[in-house]
């Protein structure tokens, strides 16, 4: 009821509960019963939070009121073994015979920013091109505010809970045609059909959109955990990584990973090679990113000896890695690094320039960080197809400086940049965008911009 | 010369160079050549920073001197090539005629906070238990400040270059015996004399005390850039896992993993088996971490039908999940978190209780966070030898909270409690900490308490 009104829903909004009937809610007359709400407007959807067991009852009522779908808040079904597994069977004959289909039970529903419908306070109203579809109300909550950190908003999200009826199937069907959503992400714990025709709708959607499943329940323990939290059959994580590879699925580890993705697939274009070339301070720092790079599936080629020659004309070699990883001791600079960059951009077997850079940096050296950061941007071409990665940690951010880095984020996000945390997280999800567009190219299909 | 000042070195300081003969640098009188120096107090340490190309001449002059070592900060050497070779080994050459053993070249130094020695500004002067041997001057420069965020001070830091004398190996020995020494810590490269001694040395010293290795330079293009960095061959990465599993070595992939990994060698009690017990607030949240935890080699069995009834008493099934992962929906506050933890501190199957906490909650819930986070620690009893893990991501700090959490990070370490940023990092901590008990206990060693 907060949220309606927090969100200026524009339609009306009838409370029901018998107890409260004729009283106001947050200034909205409650109704003692279903049979009793109005006739007049069409219900579009019945919001059910009362205790599992009178669940199937009040479904039978919104049908006999005409209501066409229904989301079941309410938790204590097959999430708790065989009693509630039955009460799911009831619950869906209900549903069935009054034709009503059911989002649910346990879960949070539905957050959409045009809709001005949310599941919780203080979200964004903003649409963005990202969907989102969870077996999990609580990483549905993350999120939608993990967005906002991220620098990407939603056109919608949907807590499954235990997909009794409407399923992930459903929602990517919805998604896929959806010209809101340009990127399907979803965290799936087990699938309430066959395989098959899920496969068969991934192959097809990968085809015009990137889709991202991150996949929870992994191994012994993470499927006993599944099946307490949404009562499913958590399935063998070896299939769901095959299953990916027949269909085009960038499949994820974490909810990290997932941002990361989804950041990756928004912003940067289809990487034509593994290569990537590296620009960082100091010859430990470039073994690590070199490491890191290689470890998740890049490739660190060295540059041309043509490139290496140029950098020479006005970088030393003491003290300096001309051949990549390129690092160049104290002749750094960004004056100097920009210089590099719009060589680098002229060689073909580099897809990525990754450079590690520090907000306070600039600060401290009284430097005007748009302009740097667009100066950066400006050093690749829009035919040489490159993208420009940055590697910086803030996980600990000092007061005076944190403006400093969220400007930061902001400004490398406008400039086509994303900053990673790390090396790896950087590797993993590029390399994972070009297995996406390979596994295009490979079937012969365009590869779209977002 | 300014860091000899800014840490009030108590030894006199002889600035050298013939350009500023009788001058002052900062109010130091500078003298025009080594052999002017004065002959009334031995001189200890002898840094060159001169062209690669003069520093053989410096040393036989130092030698002269009667100067017993000497850091050489210059680089351009192997790291260059064949050329560089041959200047390492004139080096070399004159170095030992004049008896004198050389740290470097190509290297930053020594940090010794109770010897009143550092390689840069601002370095604490506080002494702990940590040394840190490393083939990176900018890896050296890194922990020494990282070593400040993440709670730990050094003994000891050297920065070892190019190793053309002074070696790994050497610095070992020396940590193996420096009672000041608690946990050795190091960035390799690659090893400049045979295996056969370092693996020995590996032997005697983790009987003693925890050594963790990150080793730089794994794959291919990282083997160029040690190349490029250090002049060295960075050699196998398999060959290094498996000295590592012959030696009892703690081996971690990057800078992150070191500074995890000494934080959880310094503060946790060596664990009895590999069984975690999570508590979260969310199903999701809960299938995650079990998944990660899984994932790096931890398990997370079921806790005992005593226990889940136990809890059962004042935690309801609806919503909850009372096997492990264990979470509570809405009764999962602090307060039955306690409860819940004295409960799992029974449990013979359970040596790490995993928790997800967030300062930013107690502050809101009005909670004085140091007596929750007491009480928290106070679930252990000294016999049950568990540790208590919380899991918090601080990457997108709030001005208004930054204090919070540095709070937070103190007391959560005076308790005993180490902050991970996520499940992943927390379990591949423990299970290499784990790995090292059970090295020791395999052998019949005994494990010893930092």
């Amino acid at each position: 009821m907060e949220t309606f009104k927090e969100y200026e829903y524009p339609g009306p909004i009838y409370p029901v509960n018998p107890k409260y009937e004729g009283e106001e809610i947050q200034g909205i007359k409650v109704y003692g019963s279903i049979s009793s709400l109005p006739d007049d407007i069409p219900i579009d959807l019945g919001i059910i939070a009362v205790p599992a067991k009178i669940t199937p009852q009040i479904v039978e009522e919104l049908g006999q009121k005409g209501v066409l779908f229904a989301h079941i808040f309410s938790s204590g079904y097959s999430e708790l073994g065989e009693e509630g597994n039955l009460l799911e069977q009831q619950l869906l004959e209900k549903a069935k015979k009054s034709h009503i289909r059911i989002l649910g039970p346990n879960c949070m529903g539905i957050y959409n920013p045009k809709g001005r419908i949310g599941f919780t306070h203080r979200l964004p109203l903003v649409s963005g091109p990202v969907a989102f579809v969870s077996q999990s109300g609580g990483n549905a909550h993350r999120h939608a505010f993990a967005g906002i950190v991220n620098g990407y908003n939603f056109s919608k999200i949907i807590s499954l809970g235990n997909q009794i009826d409407l399923d992930l199937v459903d929602f990517l069907n919805y998604f896929r045609s959806d010209p809101d959503t340009k990127v399907i992400s979803m965290y799936v714990e087990n699938l309430k059909r066959g395989g098959n025709e899920f496969v068969q709708l991934l192959k097809e959607t990968t085809k015009e959109k990137p889709v991202i499943i991150w996949k929870g329940g992994k191994l012994e323990a993470g499927h006993n955990a599944v099946k307490s939290h949404t009562g499913g059959l958590a399935g063998n994580i070896k299939l769901w990584k095959s299953m990916a590879r027949q269909t085009g699925v960038i499949l994820v580890n974490n909810f990290k990973e997932l941002t990361e993705m989804i950041k990756t697939c928004l912003i940067y274009k289809m990487p034509k090679n593994l290569g990537t070339a590296i620009i960082t301070g100091g010859g430990g720092p470039a073994v690590e990113l070199t490491d890191e790079c290689e470890a998740y599936g890049l490739k660190v080629p060295r540059i041309t000896v043509k490139a290496q020659k140029k950098i020479n004309e006005f970088i030393p070699q003491v003290n300096s890695n001309l051949s990549n990883p390129l690092e160049f001791g104290a002749n750094g600079g960004h004056v100097n690094m920009i210089k590099v960059m719009k060589i680098l951009d002229k060689e073909p077997h580099i897809s990525s320039i990754m450079i590690t850079n520090n907000p306070e940096w600039y600060y401290s050296a009284k430097l005007n960080m748009e302009e740097v950061v667009k100066s950066f941007a400006n050093t690749i071409t829009p035919d040489s197809n490159k993208n420009i990665i940055s590697i910086y940690n803030s996980s600990r951010a000092r007061k005076e400086t944190i403006d400093l880095i969220n400007e930061f984020y902001s400004k490398t996000r406008e400039n086509g940049i994303i900053v990673y945390d790390s090396a790896q997280a950087a590797a993993r999800s590029i390399y994972r965008l070009w297995s996406y567009g390979n596994y295009l190219k490979n079937r012969g299909y365009k590869i779209k911009t977002i």
